[in-house]
């Protein structure tokens, strides 16, 4: 009899050899039929592994990520059999699952393969999952794994092969295919009940541009047709929402060459959308009693050195900038936290004077490779929404959850509901990893945990995976289409004070270090930006609309009129536009539409006669007539709804 | 007989041999008095040069910059003289006018010579003046003048002899001094009636640091002692408002030598007081129909390849930025015209979408010595209230007059009352001096002299002062001091739209070239604040004060009504603090006028149960008790009538 001890903390006794499925059966037939993998003492195995010892088990299913990846890893074996059958002589490599699928690597040798060719390949994947073919691992000695490809003459799978330890070498086999495999399946291939292969790439074997180019084929599987249809709809809604291709639409920024990639301009619909959110923010942040402060974008490197910036990053970065004489070296800063250190000692402080709260929308700039790059969302230079709390350590707590305040400020105002929090710690097994008094990491510890239950914020503790220098707090927003993004973040940090040398003087008299807090609500503008673009596919709330109103006349007869309107509208801080061009209102409602501006206001004979104006919203339609000063309340109280004011 | 040709343009015969102060006879006997200096033909003359050709004459006094020359040139003599009859055996080298005076480098050999010993040489100066000896040239052989320097063992009169050609080498006697001296002197030492040394510091000979170092002493001369006393009265003041020691007293600004010199760290009641600034001018170009942009601080060399300043600055600039492989190169950008070039062409533009004006507040960073950094007036990074309109040529006459109407209301809002104007054109004798089709170079001319005669400016033209690529004008403000300092410039470009390709489609549906505008009204963020500091003594205008009000309560059993007012004003945007500390309040208030705050509101038993405030105003005095609603309204009126709203 072995012991099993499953994720509850209860332990069941069985007989030695018991499968994962046996066990899933032994609790219950509902999950028999669901569960799709699993793993024994932390390792995969197959639900049909059998387990000869006492140990945890856990069972997977499609509702968990590993039980994703079990399913798209046998997917990929059901698209090598397929390919195999289709086109036979050719080469497998290698085929994973990834996170949204699973590709494989195929050397088609003179054949072609285009993407018009998917499709039959789908429809055999189908057929073989149809088979019920169970999955099977069977162990090779590595002589006998390295013959069987050799006979192939198969050179991907015999240079793996030679990477291997003898004894740890496994084949997966199902129905008549089989694949040098280490394990990871679905019961069968019955439960594959869609495919979608997605398309295909060229990819150099192992990575390297001096191997050949195969041809990698990437697909995503399910195991019921409908959450195919939804995926490949959310799909679609997401290139729709792209913010890349919105953000050209709406002309918010764009990218020069000449300039540089990942190197953003801001056009002035963006420029001003970005001023309005920084507005925003610093109005709170005013409230909450930040000051503002602002430096440079470069620093001596022996800024960073003092830091520690330069010495962990340094050869990874944007390279030292040499001065015509003089010796001297600066770099571009990658971030604002030393400059405010610097700052910070200016002058001598107290402890009556603390919590110091600077705050810089301070653009940084970090080099990312250029196949890095992606819209906004990474670049080489942005600006963060940046601030440095320097506290006494007793301060610590309230101000860690005042910030926490800000930050769920920033995300209501901004339609992000659905967030959750993750809590970094550091790993007590590890104390090399981390620097500080332990006794004030407890501490720092303590404040963010008892901040976020206080805040009642759903969260997670991730042991280990606080900064070096500190615990911190990160804010995971779900977009409108159920894709999780990092925002902001809150760090604490007793480093930088040490390394800044920064002291205040306690009511003891004596000199004490401070606490810093580094913090960033948005995260970046420009990602913020890109995701507010993807989150809200361009419509964004009212208060940020770059065109808030587009006054169309019926016909030019009306100009005088629609610019009377204007004007009474821009009296009100409300920002409108005038479409005068002599096209037919139809056309002019659908470019308005098309560029997502909220308000339409239609004005023509009746309208100038009355004073009014006939109004149509966005996506929504005519909402009738109404007399300019009703609209403009409206649309004041529909702003002053969406955007509250901060209260500390 | 010759004849002189006057600056009036009149020409008058007289019997050659004739010299400067006879002429200056021949017309007033005023003049002869006054005049110190001459020109003749464009070449510095003695006023008892005699004059033996045709030609035009130009008579200096004290008021033109050139008679000052003259006069503190031949102060330098005359210092020369007492020093060598004070200290036997010394050597002289040089001893130019500059600036605000002149100097003289000395070799005091063994001899020590310290700032107490000025005032003797002082004395002796005076003496020597007394005496009215008159300077006269007197030529000499380069074998004679080597001669008589060698027997002296001057080594460095001797060095400066060797550097010159034979047949232009005069010496200037006075009294029983000589000199080596190409010439330019007032007629006698008489005129000099007052002399200050100011101070002495090392010099190294010829600036080489590898050279002897000599001792340089620095002095003034007037010819009225009042004038004297006057420019002594001048320093006195001009020192008290030193930007950087006021910068430090009011917590405007620090720099910090790990950040780097020359890069201004912004505090929190700087960085406020320069994003009113800010504001102020975004309101005032919002309304004349400027956009905001954005562009990142770096962009790739190519990028200033294209603009031409790479070619022009580069190699005394900071140096170009790497990156850790994929060779690229990047630059700190000097300035922000190429990114928004950049900018402009991120969609087609037809005549009728022009005007585009791309504004930005815009950090640029040049490399300068450290040792010509000067607070805020000289930086390496700086931050530009920049602009670049984008127009048809037939467009350039009223844009060019509109940013004359916005830098005029800027310079009014901040009172600078007292200002000129520079037209710089290019040089007609020098076409290869400049690019651009001729045509256009005209019609950019006549478009700038048209403006600033329609906007009756006062204005200068200087010929062949224009920048390579078109024609400018430059405005130089009079602060409270009489110092003049150049401020905005606005300046017509035809060359970047060339080099980026710039283009619209004109009404004839062909492509066209627009013309680009650069202006910046404040000139650069840092500079405007410095010269305002130095302009208001840190008694900026009340709108834009740091802080406006102090409320200064009696004893701390006003706090809280002290809260109240604080409150109340705050609702009203008025920016106020609480001095709240148990200190007597003849400290307080003395604290808070050393801090330059506007008013002082006192708050006792007595203001309290009257819901008043007792005001004091700033170096005025006790203005009496009144409500806090009267006392805002007053401020909100006062601050109103500073400010007034930018009529396009």
């Amino acid at each position: 009899m072995i012991a099993i001890t499953l994720p509850d903390g209860s332990v069941k006794q069985f007989d030695a050899g018991v499968t994962p499925m046996d066990v899933a059966k032994s609790i219950s037939e509902g999950l028999a039929r669901n569960v799709i993998s699993a793993s024994f003492n932390s390792v995969t195995v197959e639900t049909s592994t059998t387990l000869n010892t006492d140990g945890s088990l856990v069972l997977f299913t499609w509702n968990n990520d590993e039980g994703k990846k079990a399913f798209w890893h046998s997917s990929a074996h059901i698209l090598a059999q397929a390919l195999e059958e289709l086109y036979p002589g050719i080469k497998l490599s290698i085929g994973p699952a990834i996170e949204n699928g699973f590709y494989y690597d195929v050397d088609f040798g003179d054949e072609t393969f285009i993407e018009k060719d998917l499709k039959a390949v789908e429809d055999k994947m189908i057929d073989i999952a149809r088979g019920k073919h169970e999955f099977s691992l069977r162990e090779s000695t590595k002589a006998d794994a390295l013959d069987y490809y050799k006979k192939q003459g198969n050179e991907y799978k015999v240079e793996l092969i030679e990477g291997l330890e003898d004894g740890t070498i496994t084949f997966c086999d199902h129905d008549t295919f089989t694949d040098l495999c280490r394990g990871g399946h679905i019961p069968n291939t019955g439960i594959v009940k869609a495919v979608k292969l997605m398309s295909i790439a060229g990819a150099y074997w192992r990575g390297d541009e001096n191997n050949k180019q195969l041809t990698r084929i990437y697909g995503v599987s399910f195991p019921k047709q409908k959450e195919l249809t939804e995926y490949l709809a959310l799909l679609e809604e997401a290139k729709k929402r792209d913010h890349r291709k919105l953000g050209k639409e709406l002309e918010l920024f764009t990218f020069s060459q000449r300039v540089g990639q990942g190197l953003p301009l801001w056009l002035p619909k963006g420029a001003a959308l970005r001023e309005r959110l920084e507005n925003f923010l610093k109005k709170a942040q005013k409230k909450a009693g930040y000051e503002m402060v602002v430096s440079p974008h470069i620093g001596q490197k022996e800024l960073y050195e003092t830091s520690g910036h330069y010495a962990k990053y340094g050869a990874d970065s944007f390279q030292p900038i040499h001065t015509p004489n003089e010796g001297e070296e600066f770099l571009l800063k990658p971030m604002n936290c030393p400059h405010h250190c610097e700052i910070y000692k200016y002058k001598p402080w107290s402890y009556k004077d603390l919590p110091k709260r600077f705050a810089e929308f301070g653009t940084v700039y970090r080099y990312e490779q250029s196949g890095e790059l992606h819209g906004l969302t990474r670049v080489r230079g942005f600006t963060q929404d940046d601030a440095h709390i320097f506290c006494t350590p007793d301060q610590l707590d309230a101000e860690f959850k005042k910030v926490i305040d800000l930050v769920l400020y920033v995300f209501g105002s901004l339609g992000f509901e659905n967030f959750t929090t993750q809590v970094s710690l550091r790993d007590p097994d590890k104390p090399e990893k981390y620097i500080g008094d332990p006794e004030l990491w407890v501490k720092a510890e303590q404040a963010i945990i008892s901040a976020v239950k206080d805040k009642e914020l759903d969260y997670v503790i991730e042991t280990g995976e606080a900064a070096f220098y500190g615990p911190k707090l990160d804010f995971m927003v779900k977009d409108a289409l159920g894709r999780s993004w990092q925002l902001g973040t809150i760090q604490v940090d007793y480093t930088l004070p040490e390394r800044f040398d920064l002291t205040y003087k306690g009511s003891d008299n004596e000199l004490h270090r401070p606490v810093m807090i580094h913090r960033a609500p948005f995260g970046s503008m420009e990602r913020f930006v890109a995701i507010l673009l993807e989150h809200t596919g361009g419509n964004f709330p009212l208060w940020l609309m770059p065109d808030q109103v587009s006054i169309l006349s019926l016909s030019e007869k009306y100009e005088k009129y629609s610019q009377k309107v204007l004007t009474l509208l821009e009296n009100d801080e409300i920002r409108a536009l005038v479409d005068h061009r002599s096209e037919t209102i139809g056309k002019k409602i659908r470019e308005a539409e098309m560029n997502k501006i909220p308000y339409m206001l239609i004005v023509g004979e009746q309208e100038e006669n009355d004073g009014t104006v006939s109004v149509r919203k966005h996506s929504e339609g005519d909402l009738g007539s109404m007399t300019i000063e009703a609209f403009s309340k409206m649309l004041t109280e529909e702003v002053k709804k969406e955007i509250k004011e901060f209260n500390v």
